[in-house]
């Protein structure tokens, strides 16, 4: 099914608003968060409205059904995600939050001195430091999975880089620098091979692509709510349900316990056994009409539809001269993820001139420096794209980016 | 300036909601969360409406606008605890989180085989079991402050308890099981005097009474703001401010960092160093409107009304005859938290029979099972007040403790 972008654009109300000097808003940076349709907002209020209480506790009506809605969200997210099972999905803050539960709880207690962890030359900090703390502790050591040209892993080296030593990889299923959508079967079955685990960051490719997670045969899965039109605050770990029973806990407090005494503790059977405290309530209820709304749309349909809108504007940036787009060209391994420079502006500057359009991207080294001192540049523009992007969207942009140009080659003539 | 509870209500869309067979809601959980006012509700639809994208990362005017009003939030915050500054405030997902940050960071740094932990015998789980799982990762000694009959702190064994061995005390400020509002300042002074630090799980105090951290000379506290009338997935960790500088990061990702490589990174000041990845923004946004809303209301107001309708409620339990109420009479020395239990009936059945005439109170063990265990109990029966308890919500619960006693009688009579 065609997605209608200007239909979808309606249910999100931030997006029909004007930037403080009169420009209508054109919402280019999803790759670092996306904006909530109205079910999403309604549903949080409606929450606190009629329906909050604290969860898994209280035996009065009003905990009860907080707890049954808190449940639900999670087989939601098991569906949504085809999870083997509802138990294996582990609410979190978010992405961040989930990699560091897997570098501290089992990574603490499988990974000792000479180890090794493989990770990627093109990794999120979230996705980096973790693991680096993890390392320095044990004395664990670090190796990388490097990118070919055109941004995609290089497996050439992979029998080498992955082997009996190594205890897990993790890597990005997706890029949020240059959409990158990396083929990771490869990587998953050598790791398997050789007894490693392998997590996947899937805090770009959860809210782009339909993510099957049985099928992918992965061991830990990460992802957050609010790139995927849900509420912040919210995130998931999936793992494999005999490794998250077998782990320690991370957190300790209240839920995760079985028997308290003063000295020692008994812990509760997945998930509570990893989740401690209150947990984000009201936004876990909201990332179920999330998962809805984006259910309603189709995860195929919106890949399609952002496949469109980045031809588009792969097309029309190359037309702009005088810039540079970091990543593959090839559509069929790649989402809406736009990393570029311009020649002779500092990314910064662009951010600036295109803010002042009413044109929100992001510029920088987007959490993901070693990338950018591989490529000897300070940063780039980003441009991300979503289910509500549209072609017009795109032409503000290029429209936007020929006037920077023009501002630029005025300075520099004078 | 005395409150109007009837007044205040109104403000609560879901206290004037009726339960599924049709009776009002009588909200008397507020020890395990607090109902959220219209202000906080809607700040937090207008957040996502107008007002949504990620912080800190983006030089476009709405992430912008999204960063002061999360960083306002904390400076809020800062003023609101009287905290010596605000770097010094991080936010967590809930106090939960904040004493396992503590355990968890500082604690690995600077617990060693043989250290000490000193905890009391009633500590919620959260603060009793992240400091039993570093106990056990570090071989040190957990030590327990004892409680008197009246339930607050014993305090005669304070100078063998924290001693030259004690590199911790945590302690509860106000007890979640029976309101008790501790006298902490002997055991934060001999702390101190003994080179220990001291955290306080502010959980329950944060929301009734006014904390004052400057003076609390305190070097840790944590609360959560689902409690004070906040959105849920938010909570704070005040740290004295060396201290958080000399402690290693806890999460590793975004905006912890200040340069990454490959292998090492080098990491942010305050607070950044403790927030890694994308926080909870919407919830933090929406703190600032209970903060706000809690400033007009007056701390100590809200402290005198509970006390009066404390006071209320322990006369009318009292009379009712065949009631053991855990805690102290002492009006000076207790919150708005009354733990109970009725004598031949198990816990379980009040709460159920009270849920069915629309009241809601917490049964169990509250969190707390070592307690439980003193005092040689399944759980107690917990009715818990706030600024927007009534009288009448109070003569509700009588009623129906009147209704379950006789119940109980004609089945015994039976």
């Amino acid at each position: 099914m065609k997605l209608d972008p200007y239909r979808i654009k309606e249910d999100f109300p931030i997006l029909s608003t004007l930037t403080p000097n009169g420009k209508p808003l054109v919402y280019l940076d999803n790759g670092a968060s996306s904006q909530k349709p109205k079910s999403v907002i309604e549903g949080t209020s409606k929450y606190y409205e009629e329906e909050n209480a604290n969860i898994h506790r209280g035996i009065y009506h009003l905990s009860q059904h907080a707890t049954e809605l808190f449940e639900k969200s999670r087989i939601k997210a098991s569906h949504f995600f085809r999870s083997p099972c509802a138990k294996s999905m582990i609410f979190t803050r978010g992405a961040t939050e989930s990699i560091n539960l897997v570098a501290q709880a089992w990574g603490r207690a499988n990974v000792s001195e000479g180890d090794e962890i493989v990770l990627s030359v093109q990794e999120h900090h979230s996705n980096l430091v973790p693991w680096q703390m993890l390392a320095q502790e044990k004395g664990a050591i670090l190796r990388f999975i490097p990118i070919k040209e055109d941004t995609t892993y290089d497996l050439s080296g992979l029998d080498s880089i992955i082997n009996r030593k190594t205890k897990i990889v993790a890597v990005s299923h997706m890029s949020n620098v240059t959409g990158t959508i990396h083929d990771v079967k490869p990587i998953i079955t050598r790791a398997h091979q050789m007894g490693a685990k392998v997590l996947l960051d899937g805090a770009q490719a959860a809210s782009h692509l339909k993510v099957n997670l049985t099928s992918l045969d992965v061991d830990f899965y990460a992802f957050s709510a609010h790139k995927m039109m849900g509420p912040t605050g919210v995130g998931m770990l999936y793992g494999r349900e005999e490794i998250l029973e077998a782990m320690p806990p991370w957190l300790g407090g209240g839920d995760m316990i079985e028997n308290v005494d003063l000295e020692i503790s008994t812990y509760a059977n997945l998930p509570a056994k990893l989740e401690a405290g209150t947990p984000n309530i009201a936004g876990v209820v909201g990332f179920a009409y999330a998962l809805d709304y984006l259910t309603k749309l189709g995860m195929e349909n919106i890949h399609e539809h952002e496949m469109e809108i980045t031809e588009y504007a792969l097309t029309k940036l190359n037309r702009l001269g005088g810039i540079t787009i970091y990543g593959t060209d090839d559509l069929d391994k790649r989402g809406g993820v736009i990393s570029f420079t311009l020649e002779g502006v500092h990314p910064h500057d662009v951010g600036s001139i295109l803010d002042e359009e009413g044109i929100a991207i992001r510029v920088g080294h987007h959490c993901c420096q070693p990338l950018m001192k591989l490529w000897k540049i300070p940063g780039t523009c980003r441009a991300s794209f979503y289910a509500y992007t549209t072609k017009e969207d795109v032409d503000s942009l290029v429209a936007s980016l020929e006037k920077v140009k023009s501002i630029f080659s005025r300075v520099a003539k004078r």
